[in-house]
């Protein structure tokens, strides 16, 4: 038994206009990982299942748990392991162990949060599903960053993601400094799981909120992945990918940069163009 | 009120080595939807949010009950409305009514279908769920298609994108017939949604399994992507992307096809090698 390997071997045929080969190839596990709460009065309550590259599972598992509200800071967390009670376990289970001083309300997990009773669900509802949330809107001075540094963080990324090099198969979300100096860098099959274990890190070593840090996604901005770097209190999000309109949304709401199609040669500022030199 | 548009227009700063300037842009437009169902008793049921791109709403419903095993089948729809309620809703809620003839058990809403109640998620349960769920094997002789086809795809995807056209946002699904014609397309901000939407279209026309259908899809393949595609019974999946371990896992062991990384010039064919001539 040992944690699972994020990437496995597999027989494949190439196929070019001239030839047909048969090979080995790498590609990028993916596996469930289901994530469980433990109360310090002993009740446990399944919590999620996520598609996801083993690897970082605990961070991951804190990542997510603080980014839907779950858990509020480190000290509600009294210990994280794998689940170890039958032989068969391949580490697909984390267990959230919470502290006393922890608050969880068991009824937080069957309320969706974007859901609301009425008739009325859109963007703008969702939006106030994250202030209820508790999130604050990021400081309007700020840190800045210069053109440079954006147009930079593409290459830094990508350079820097083992797993993508050898199977093509891998969303990536790495934390850099305000010089542009990467900081820590996750990556997985689903892009939200990428953003969990970055969060996730930071929120086991204390670190939050990250209000001088910019993050860098390799895919598009969706609303979920504005929302969970709002949560860690991120100021600046550069995205390699297309923003959706519920993205720029949460940003201009709360005070957030938001840039997007990231590449050497330039990129768009969508919100908060005065963080951008 | 109308149905909300697929695209929203925005301010943005284009920055370039050389310039900066202000200009308006198009982005691909990311609102809730909520799914309801409501039973030939009257019983109304929340069943989820997705974060979806407006337009094909009953499709993408339709295709997510099914692909969910929470449809069977055409008669047990017997009608589809978005909820009118209140005067402020924007088309954001549709509502499922069920026939007298459909089965439809509300305990399945509360039980995620990758969760087992042991300490044992992993792959192996995921491709047991979804035997659990009735999914049959692809029958092994079906269908067959050319390299050259195969190859056609991406630009065939592509080229018939609108709203990727102008926001580079969206991931695309893709009915193909076995001569590589184009039957049906469509976009949204979230993969799995798109294929919800291609095979929604299909089960309210009647016209599941697919089994003379290739399937396109812009994006990567994952384990979500085949197991809505085996519910279609489709038997040839082409993934512009990357496959992940456990698509590969699916499509060997319910014998479909799966090809990943389809460009003009080649491709990798992970299972089912028999069916690209």
């Amino acid at each position: 038994m040992r944690p699972r390997r994020s990437t496995a071997r597999v027989n494949i045929d190439r196929v070019s206009e001239a030839s047909r080969r048969r090979r080995r190839d790498a590609v990028a596990v993916e596996e469930p990982l289901e994530i469980r709460i433990v109360t310090a009065a002993g009740e446990e309550h399944q919590v999620a299942v996520t598609m996801r590259t083993p690897g970082d599972d605990f961070g991951l598992t804190a990542g997510f748990l603080f980014s839907e509200g779950l858990l509020t800071g480190r000290p509600d967390v009294a210990d994280l392991r794998y689940c170890a009670d039958v032989e068969t376990q391949e580490y697909n289970i984390v267990t959230v162990h919470l502290s006393e001083t922890a608050h969880f309300d068991p009824a937080e997990l069957s309320r969706n949060f974007y859901t609301t009773s009425s008739c009325g669900v859109c963007g703008k509802a969702s939006l106030e599903a994250i202030e209820i949330q508790g999130c604050a809107p990021i400081p309007s001075e700020g840190p800045t960053v210069t053109q440079e540094i954006v147009r930079s963080l593409p290459e830094a990324l990508r350079s820097r993601q083992p797993v993508f090099e050898r199977t093509g198969g891998l969303h990536a979300a790495g934390l850099f400094d305000l010089r542009g100096e990467l900081q820590l860098l996750r990556e997985d099959v689903g892009r939200h799981n990428a953003l969990d274990k970055v969060i996730g890190d930071r929120f086991l070593g204390g670190a939050l909120p990250l209000g001088d840090a910019v993050l860098a996604v390799s895919g598009r901005a969706s609303f979920e992945i504005m929302q969970k770097a709002l949560a860690a209190g991120i100021p600046i999000v550069v995205a390699v990918g297309a923003p959706s309109s519920l993205a720029v949304d949460v940003a201009k709401e709360f005070g957030m940069t938001l840039a997007g199609f990231a590449k050497p040669t330039g990129f768009n500022i969508y919100t908060g163009r005065h963080r951008v030199q």
